[in-house]
């Protein structure tokens, strides 16, 4: 469908063009590109494609495909599915973290999404399929979990399930399985024990073995940017590489800032009211300027093959323009000055790289389908060509300097410009999202070589060092805190001095907390507790007078068993207990309503003056919703997330309502 | 030194044969295994390398020298650091798991393991070098935390840099970086944050490339058998894999019970008695039967490297013995018939197989430092080797049959021996140490080819289902049961419905809980307590009747505190406080010992009521090593990790009294 915006193939309808003039046999090496069988759509309307006529027929022919497919895509969104728009990543983080979403693993947001993603990337957005295969896997994995009674039932299981699920969605995107599973160790998952480990490693390589039976780019690799690069580098190269990391660490601070800026305008003015319209124009002014620029016009994961490959003898295309020097020995390629060609490449290439910085900052967030991974590897990845190419020209020219003097004589093949538009790749991608070990185990498993190990570490540590530096915060993290999800982030340290009193409901100054007493309280007391109340679950205490903690119950139980027995003989002065033994009462009393069953006997307590970063830490580890404060056996006070959320917001400076829970 | 036991080199006493040939100008390719620079022992003393007295010459030589080098291994182990014994793995993860063993990670227990590692390895006892170097790594990490308040003070931190120590171990063992940190995670580990799986990552990546620059078997690889194989495999060959995975399953089952069935005879027989002699008795045993095997004669790791390596056209080696068939196309090399060097070569292996098997049980264990990777490895490898040559012949003489029809054609290379090797030791590695996901990454980072990541977790996979059929612990976890040390192991389910109230002392028939008052108890009082039992910590509660918690103080602290004071103007007389405000007393009382600041006011709680699989949780998750029971706000008693661990042993019908915390 890519494909379809600048022309058809009139014998196999459904081939790109690379495809169609494969099959066709009247093609030589030489001339791939060009066969009788693809057709533009200037070809097939006016019956030739030269001239300007011909260019503007395509030009508006490129507009109207655009349109159209991000319309639908954006329509069937809004139409089916709300939940299938962004990438999915922020949310399955949060889901994963123990938040329920209804229906945003359901089967219908799966079919929207794999269908508005294909109409998403399709229509030239500059967004990738990346991040949405995370969700789209994850989606399967829960509507299988439904098919099983010990996956349907238990929402601890169903999660480990998601955690491989994540990790398979990496796996067949890059064709990394290890990768993958790091990814969802590092990056999505929040309780990830070893025996997920073993079972998403085994999911991630059976997922890998199933897109390589299926062979989707007919070269028997997983993905369209797998590389082999084949001469080593030297240790002065690794000045270059940190400067792509600081590249890398500025332009991911920079992308967030500017991303979450935008997002919020989205969402508190009144452009948040025409989505359809806002996707439409984005990509009319995509396509607009997209199209002029070979590099914008080829899709994102076309531009980064592109760039990663290393320059050949056959090689055609306009980033292999060097002049032709007769040194060469052998098979390998020495370093040539560039000829014309490439010296247009590098200024298509330039501003190729400011379009799709500005673009990609307004389109990530749009209500369609949208992954992140592609265009921030596409940012890096131009970046360090255009810096890999400078270096071998700067190598070329000076080749007797104190620099390359010693390991890049006259003739030789030292720089590699795809290893540097792979490190950029990697340092702008870990500067967005703030990977470390997966990412470069990702990058470990597209080379293959454990030697370009070295050079992609130094590029990620560098840029999430400085990304760090203006803000702690990844995208994932950003959108999580944006959306207002109740979120505990598992790798921020706490590092302030307060107790768990400080942070406990009731403050001093509030009314007393809302407790049930085992017994003597009626069910017309309990009926009018729960009402006046809006807490999702009531303490119950020994007595109002010593707060001794009995146990937890939840509102929804009480609420449930109450209008069930209502119908029985419970009447609103039945009295309510928790006990085992029923306490003796008068005999022309009702029968009491006996709710132990309901309670939560062992609800989790810790002592007013436990520091909040131990208290914190027992809700990441135990994945906790609520922790009751207990001072010398007495009830206090109760923690809630939420209450940590806030008070983590407060010591922050930040405004704690902007945490929302919508 | 593995050398010196046959020869030396006349011209660099320091190489070993095959280096002391490589250096020599007058040997050929061919004949690189003789030259006249190395000499054997017999040429060295009588003269000529010739005849039975020759050989009875080198033999002698050979034994005496596998005699000194145990000997001295023994002696050192025994007179300086009793702990640099065994692999060390089990004491590492127990100590990674909150237990302390005084000195075992200390700086004399480092010198004297690289020393008489050397030792242990050249003098020809089964056993490897590689998981001894994990507890080299820890050792060093453990020295160098010593130079950084923060890591000194903090044991938690302290813990962290040892957990990347364990992955650096492995990284410079096997040349595997990304293979040692899963190692460190899935086997080695207690507690394994983020921040130490970057950090653990950048340590082992900086020690893979510090030991590529050292180049130490001078082919520019880290490891003696890194491989690289070219034929693809089929999906029939599955069988045979599994095969293999059920063979080491069986062995790793069999190996363990033997093993720890030897041990415990050796803890309590006399047999303990005399540790120096037995190492003695087994070198001489293993020298005796492996010197006229030339596969039991070479190292371990060469034997690996021999059996994983894949036969070129112009491999010398016995075991590409084979037929010369004038097939051949190109640069592969078709499967041929066996020769009749192959055929030796196979009696020999059969052989050697045997003898590996028996002697590695009594082998492991022992005083000295032994690793169980290459012994096992090389069990594997040898079995592997074997279904490969078997498989080979039966796909040359049956090419047509319904089996081979279809992918292995007369004249195709087919079958790689060698893989079958690999995959075999994969299996047996995996079937004792129980490891999956880190496993199949080291060998994945051996092979560098994603292609054989199938056999190999195939394998694995089936070999831990077989072994866990006969006991679900590795050799590491049953070698910690052996020593009873407090290891609560974190990957083994809880699954049985017992309460807290079931697990925590006093029992109902015990005397009551021994606990302090935070007020009214005088020092005496405090005194007789604390004497009067061998508890390490006492809660404190509001009174005696009431039984409210306070919190919780250490024996340790107590003893202290009451020693200091003792010298000021405390008498047995005094009332020792916990209170905040010092209660009103008498004014001719001796003043108070007030002692707050001694509690921790945040002791942990669970109530009566608590399912132990949650409390086992807790306790896992936080690293608790007790924990106070509740019940309605009433202190009730106390679990603590031995506790737990008796209940554990007590539900699977083992002897609790086991557990002997030496």
């Amino acid at each position: 469908m890519t494909a379809m915006k600048e022309g058809v193939c009139v014998v196999h309808f459904w081939y790109n063009h690379e495809h169609c003039c494969w099959a066709s046999n009247e093609t030589t090496f030489q001339e791939r590109h060009h066969c009788p069988q693809w057709q533009s759509w200037a070809e097939l309307i006016t019956g030739t494609s030269e001239g300007a006529f011909a260019y503007i027929v395509n030009f508006l022919m490129y507009i109207f495909w655009a349109l159209l497919f991000s319309f639908l895509a954006v329509a069937l969104v809004r139409a089916f599915a709300p939940y299938a728009c962004g990438s999915g990543i922020p949310e399955i983080k949060t889901i994963l973290s123990g938040f329920i979403i209804r229906g945003y693993l359901g089967k219908w947001t799966l079919m929207i999404k794999i269908i508005t993603l294909v109409l998403a990337v399709s229509s030239g957005l500059s967004l990738g399929k990346e991040g949405p295969l995370v969700h789209v896997a994850c989606c399967c994995a829960n509507i299988l979990c439904h098919l099983f009674t010990k996956y349907r039932k238990n929402e601890a299981k169903r999660r480990e399930v998601l955690s491989a699920a994540a990790a398979v969605g990496v796996s067949v995107a890059f064709g990394a399985p290890i990768g993958g599973v790091l990814f969802s160790l590092e990056e999505v998952s929040y309780y990830f024990p070893l025996k997920t480990l073993w079972r998403s490693f085994f999911a991630a390589l059976v997922a890998a073995f199933t897109l390589r039976s299926i062979n989707p780019f007919g070269n028997s690799q997983l993905v369209l940017f797998y590389v082999e690069f084949h001469a080593p580098w030297h240790l002065v190269e690794l000045a270059p590489f940190i400067l792509l990391g600081i590249f890398g660490g500025l332009w991911g601070a920079l992308f967030i800032k500017a991303n979450i800026a935008w997002c919020r305008r989205r969402k508190t003015t009144r452009l948040g009211h025409y989505p359809v319209m806002e996707v439409l124009v984005v990509t009319a002014l995509t396509a607009l300027i997209a199209y002029p620029n070979i590099y914008t016009r080829m899709s994102g994961a076309e531009l980064i093959s592109e760039l990663f490959n290393d320059c050949s003898r056959l090689d055609s295309s306009q980033l292999c323009g060097y002049q032709q020097v007769s040194l060469c020995v052998g098979n390998t390629l020495p370093d040539r000055p560039a000829g014309p060609g490439l010296y247009t490449a590098l200024w298509q290439l330039a501003l190729a790289l400011v379009f799709k910085m500005m673009i990609t900052v307004i389109t990530f967030g749009m209500k369609v389908p949208s992954g992140l991974f592609i265009p921030s590897m596409a940012v890096g990845a131009i970046t360090g060509r255009l810096l890999g190419v400078g270096m071998e020209q700067l190598a070329y020219y000076n080749h007797d300097s104190i620099i390359f003097k010693g390991w890049c004589s006259q003739g030789a093949d030292c720089i590699t410009p795809g290893l540097y538009a792979m490190v950029g790749a990697a340092a702008c991608l870990g500067g967005v999202t703030r990977m470390t070990v997966s990412l470069v185990v990702i990058m470990f498993e597209l080379t293959g070589g454990l030697e370009y190990i070295v050079p992609l570490m130094a590029a990620t540590m560098t840029s999430k060092w400085v990304a760090d530096a203006f803000g702690r915060e990844g995208i994932y993290e950003a959108h999580i805190r944006l959306n207002g999800y109740p979120f505990l982030e598992p790798k921020e340290e706490f590092e302030h001095s307060s107790l768990a009193v400080d942070v406990m409901r009731p403050r001093r100054s509030d009314p007393a907390l809302a407790v049930l007493t085992q017994e003597g309280m009626t069910v017309g007391e309990v009926e009018a507790l729960v009402e006046s109340t809006h807490y999702s679950g009531f303490p119950v205490v020994v007595s109002q007078q010593s707060q001794r903690l009995v146990g937890f119950v939840l509102r929804r139980d009480l609420l449930i068993s109450i209008g069930t027995f209502v119908f029985i003989c419970v009447v609103s002065s039945s009295q309510v207990v928790f006990t085992e033994h029923t306490p003796s009462q008068a005999p022309d009393a009702p029968p009491p309503l006996r709710l132990r069953g309901i309670m939560d006997l062992s609800p989790f307590t810790v002592t007013d003056h436990t520091p909040m970063d131990i208290t914190v830490d027992i809700f990441r580890k135990l994945g906790l919703r609520q922790c009751l404060v207990t001072h010398n056996g007495r009830l206090l006070g109760i923690i809630t997330k939420k209450d940590i959320l806030k008070h983590m917001a407060q010591i922050t400076n930040r405004d704690p309502d902007s945490i929302l829970f919508n």
